[in-house]
């Protein structure tokens, strides 16, 4: 099932994805009674997806990020596999949705791109055992993890680096049913290929992120898990249009605009 | 004024401190229609100190606390004072506040405190200039940015170290009208004086905090900037009363219990 938060008419709600653009009418939305963080309907009011306005499918209270999860990401960057996972955060203020134009931050001039898995939390959660962890799991959307480079390198923990106003591009939709194991993941800037790589090359896996994030924290229902990046990381310039593709799950595209 | 947010009898509101210990009836909170992030009134409607329980005087979406900005604390761990502030994240989760009991990490055992200057935020800014910093704060409280400094040792990003449940103690109430510029902070643990200094001794000053945090990242209100702690950092165990007091403000004193 995918599941988007969409506005139209200037009302947000969340609806479930059915049809294709073979379907008679496209591809609509079956707008959800309640909120997808519990047992919900559909309501069997459709509404067409190319009517609506799609917004990041959650509103992460926060997005707990993982650096250096790919191997050959790390080497790329001159960086070795940690012993143990880098941790960091990314605020809510740094969330925005599919098709979203995205501020070149005015503090950096090398932004990156980086595409990566999200891991989108269903439930209140702490302490999780690994043989749980499946458990808090609402489902997956595509995230790019956008980094001012140049500022990752002069200041030694990455807040403003990564955490600057739309740093965390989030959609399109939650795809709750896909295996998250095992799955093609790219980034294209301007159709081009830039990033490559399956997510069975992740140094730890969804689970073990999980109970390594919520051995210290609690995780609320819409948290974000960004489980990192494969290698091919690059630069983006303002125009560029940057777009995550994770098999099974969809297409997260943004635009690069100048910052007003 | 100083503004506290309080809950009785399962409600919950803001309240203005009137009164001290020689008032008749001691101090009392008059409660506050509306919230403090606009123009409010008192409703004249008095609830004692001591009947209700403090919390934390705001919910931040985030906290944005600075390292290394007091340069005898710099040198105490054995660092130098970074060319550029030391920027990360404290999560909403990981806020309590005045009295809370605060539980001593699983996964460290090297629990420390670090008293704080912590300022709160009264609108939404970004890309503040310095000449309009003092503009965007509702006032001052008291923060501890409680730190598992063996496990910040050991990973590169902070987000476990000083991002755990409970690590970030907020209270016991915002205090609106006191000059941050050069005020008397301390704290105590069991009552023995642990850390002392000054506010005059930050590297970088609360404005210029704003100016470098707002370049990057749109602040919210009720968002907390914590400014650093001073020289004297040192362990916690489990059943201490660790207490942080700035002149003007007031004393936040919270427990440290086994993590259940």
């Amino acid at each position: 099932m995918r599941i988007a938060r969409f506005s139209i008419d200037g009302n947000v709600g969340f609806g479930v994805l059915e049809g294709d653009s073979e379907t008679e009418g496209g591809p609509a939305l079956d707008i959800i009674k309640g909120h997808p963080f519990a047992e919900f309907e559909r309501s069997g009011q459709k509404v067409p997806l190319d009517k609506v306005r799609l917004l990041p499918p959650v509103l992460p209270s926060k997005v707990v990020a993982v650096g250096r999860n790919y191997a050959e990401h790390a080497r790329e960057l001159g960086n070795t596999v940690p012993d143990t996972p880098v941790v960091f955060f990314k605020p809510s203020t740094s969330v925005v949705g599919p098709d979203d134009p995205v501020g070149y931050p005015a503090f950096s001039g090398e932004l990156h791109h980086e595409a990566e898995l999200a891991v989108v939390i269903g439930r209140m959660c702490s302490q999780v055992p690994r043989e749980r962890a499946r458990d808090v799991i609402l489902g997956y959307t595509c995230a790019n993890d956008l980094t001012a480079r140049d500022v990752q390198r002069s200041e030694e923990q990455w807040a403003r680096a990564k955490g600057f106003d739309g740093s965390c591009p989030l959609g399109p939709w939650i795809e709750t049913e896909v295996d998250p194991a095992d799955l093609a993941i790219m980034c294209t800037v301007n159709g081009a290929q830039r990033q490559l790589g399956r997510t069975s090359e992740m140094v730890r896996s969804v689970e073990e992120l999980i109970v390594h994030i919520t051995e210290a924290m609690t995780l609320l229902p819409g948290d974000v898990i960004l489980t990192g990046t494969p290698a091919g990381v690059g630069p983006l310039n303002v125009g560029d249009e940057v777009a995550v593709t994770i098999e099974g799950i969809g297409t997260l595209t943004n635009k690069v605009i100048k910052r007003g």
